[in-house]
């Protein structure tokens, strides 16, 4: 990058306050911007904790110049509307996306005879298509990527190297699958017979839907019977585990080491964050967000911020271990009493035969 | 599928209740069958829970009989001694498992000269098997598959696309390691030497066992000295990490994302559900079963139930789980005791006083 | 293995004491060293655990001989100044480590034009080298492998099969990387507009110093702006989540299944036990240590151990948990506290109105 701040504010529309002709070098985050940085500020609570922040050229939200102008920063201010789209849009202009490259099918991939490739998708060396798969236009299938018998892939889709899909997955457009990934290996199901642990066939399949994103190193299994599914626009992280016949809804974010057992469904805009467990069959409501580590054994309402093994509604989560916080005292709480109700009954017992006594001394 | 329910009682040798002529032309689960799938039930529970089920035709265990009686289902039944089992057959007969390819080594897999590979053994195109690797009969070793130095495989063994077993591994009969998995990368042990943590040696191996299965993305690490050992027929999930020098016996079932540390070991039938860790030097007795999100820091009693962490028997931690609901309302009769017990000192000592005073004007 | 007593003696250059001719053929862990093997014993605790211990020699620390001879083992000892060290060396001198192969780049290998491979490095077969690359001397660059554009990589780096490094990464010297790692994918960061989750470009960049090992199937993203860091001689398990924007320290061990969300920082010598999780943001101070399956929501002190969901002072934990387990027993001293103080209550309501009678009748 390398702008001055007058260039910044024209790329972003921007209200220049201070010097435009200082060059600025680099992008970075508020807490390590250094002078010839540039960065932002888009909410009041960041702007109170950055007093002293260094960047040579600030962005900062328009509905916060009544805050700004209390603090000194030695800072070119820009007002923006958004500052952080104003960032993300300063950012890709200083990085212009590469083109994709356009060579079509590599004469050092394996593509089946039978296989279908749509116009502008390249198919990298290495990767292996076989027999009777779909895959529609300009799609990049990368290095050492396996597609399975029969999968059906729809347009614009990138899936980075040696991601496996087994057989007759189908995949929707403009889906993002991050290296070494696995969809559609057989789900994890056994019958006890005789002692030994037999595998139960996975007839179905798996349905990955438009604008879905997976991270690397991550897991879908196949269905028993119908399909696991994975609803539109939702983003799924690292290291994942959906087993058979889960059905994700739409725009769900799963982070990294979620683990969700068979036949869980969600409604749309889940959240489960990092390392979150869901037992099988569980449903989760529209809305709904899981705190990181929650292991969760029922139905979440749709809506409720649960969290804790068991997953519990937060703020009873947070009222127990304030609770549990309580419990030394509680004891020495409850030492003190025994005392004194001891004393109080030798008191009682006492003055219960000075009473008697009184009584009789009186009669 | 595309079945009428006569034929389907004829292949799963069934008692017919209903309209033989009724076409069926999937097979769904109970929870979500149409009136033009088939499904079935097989346990009195299931049978209760599902009194409004919209299946064409529904298997059901004839021991159910009297209790089908009750519940007015749409359904034509067909009564046979083992519903699921009845079940998986149709679902075979429908879906006959396709043939494995017999094309032996592909050209484009790389096979060094001083491999032996069996009869009746593909090796895709893109494999790599390394000098002095043994395999037997009847195998697939898939797309990018990668066998290092004097690896070991015996009959009947799937390997799928992109795993990666290190050098002299030993892998049994009928095993079958799905896409991606890593068996045999060295132990994660460290000694620290002047400041930093100088890497110890992995002499040791991997050893498979018959009719095991390892899901997708699991990672098995060879022994420091000796064989980290999986043992016959024990089926291990997605992503589970299983560290140097462990010994798993035979018939244990590890769910998605368990973790074990080195040197656990494991008698038979042991169940980890997912999430579960295990600390090293750990002993698992036969048949014990860890409930999921366990942290398990002892040797765990053969044929127990543990959960929690730290693990401990599931009636224990139903206890405490129960008793820590209880704690805010324990602080609300603490605090009503200790008023209770303030009064009644204050009344002690007025009635004291009182009798004190009774009896001086008594005396 | 096949050496005398004696012939170990002098590899380790110990003190021996018993029959110099007794053969040796493997080596063991003490606590399945059988007559024909050998092993050790390094410290006073493992000594007294192993008094049967079967091993046919034993190296022995020297500062342990007083409590050796108190114990009648069976063993050949040998004494040596560092019996885990003389362990190793022989186990070293017994198995020579395999030359590394000198081919050059394969053939069977992707190479691009604008690539620079350094001396003595080898590029194995199927494994794709991209445009801009630099590789070091002596590296193993293995099968599968794929190295994303202008990466840059020092000398004697190992990397094993299928691992894909995405473009513009920086690797140091004398890195180890295990199979179907990767390293680079785009950050987990998504902004909600009119209800859909856009992707956050990931302009940044991954750095791993020198001396960095980390494990199979672990995965470590690419930073937003600038990069994410694993500093020097720091270790990473198996199965590892590093998020976007992460610099961790020197030295540090992230054992199996741990995942650190976004913009973490630690100090050096941080140990993180399996499945720990770090919250985005989060410091962890220089040599604190994490317990397994901790899930930490705000900074670690330094030199602190901290254990527990969220994750505490270690013994702050071990007290609420001693704290918990009496939690049952109050339940029931409440109860009894209850019981006398209902029983005192009516005794002061009675002996009230006795004394009352008795002033009464006293007036």
């Amino acid at each position: 990058m390398n702008y001055t701040a007058g260039e910044i504010a024209a790329i972003v529309c921007g209200k220049l306050c201070g010097d435009s002709d200082l060059v600025i070098t680099d992008a970075r985050g508020i807490d390590n911007a250094t002078p010839s940085d540039i960065s932002y500020i888009n909410s009041r609570e960041v702007l109170k904790q950055h007093r002293k922040c260094q960047a040579g050229v600030l962005l900062i939200q328009e509905d916060l110049a009544d805050a700004v102008e209390a603090i000194e920063f030695p800072s070119v201010i820009i007002f923006v509307a958004d500052a952080e789209q104003s960032f993300l849009h300063l950012l890709e202009t200083a990085n212009p996306q590469k083109m994709r490259p356009s060579f079509g099918i590599s004469p050092e991939a394996f593509v089946s005879p039978t296989a279908t490739i749509g116009e502008g998708t390249n198919i990298f060396p290495g990767a292996h298509i076989k027999d009777g798969v779909t895959i529609g236009a300009n799609c990049d299938i990368h290095v050492g990527v396996v597609i399975g018998e029969d999968c059906r892939i729809g347009d614009n889709v990138t899936i980075h190297p040696n991601v496996v899909l087994y057989e007759d997955i189908e995949i929707g457009n403009r889906v993002i699958i991050h290296a070494t990934s696995v969809i559609g290996a057989d789900g994890f199901g056994y019958r006890l017979e005789n002692g030994k642990h037999i595998r139960i066939p996975h007839y179905g399949t798996v349905r990955i839907e438009d604008d879905v994103e997976i991270g690397a190193c991550t897991t879908i299994d196949r269905a028993k019977l119908g399909a696991t599914v994975i609803g539109e626009g939702s983003k799924i992280d690292n290291l994942v585990q959906i087993a058979h016949n889960c059905e994700i809804g739409k725009h769900n974010i799963f982070v990294g080491q979620v683990g969700l057992a068979g036949s869980v469904t969600s409604g749309d805009y889940v959240v489960c964050a990092g390392h979150v467990g869901i037992a099988d069959h569980v449903h989760l409501g529209t809305g709904c967000v899981l705190g990181s580590k929650s292991g969760v054994p029922k139905d979440v309402p749709a809506g409720e911020t649960y969290i804790g093994i068991p997953a519990q509604p937060v703020a009873d989560a947070m009222r127990m271990m304030m609770a549990q916080r309580k419990i030394p005292e509680m004891r020495t709480q409850l030492k003190e009493l025994k005392k004194q109700v001891e004393h109080l009954t030798a008191i009682a017992t006492n003055s219960k035969n000075e009473v008697s006594n009184t009584s009789l001394h009186a009669a």
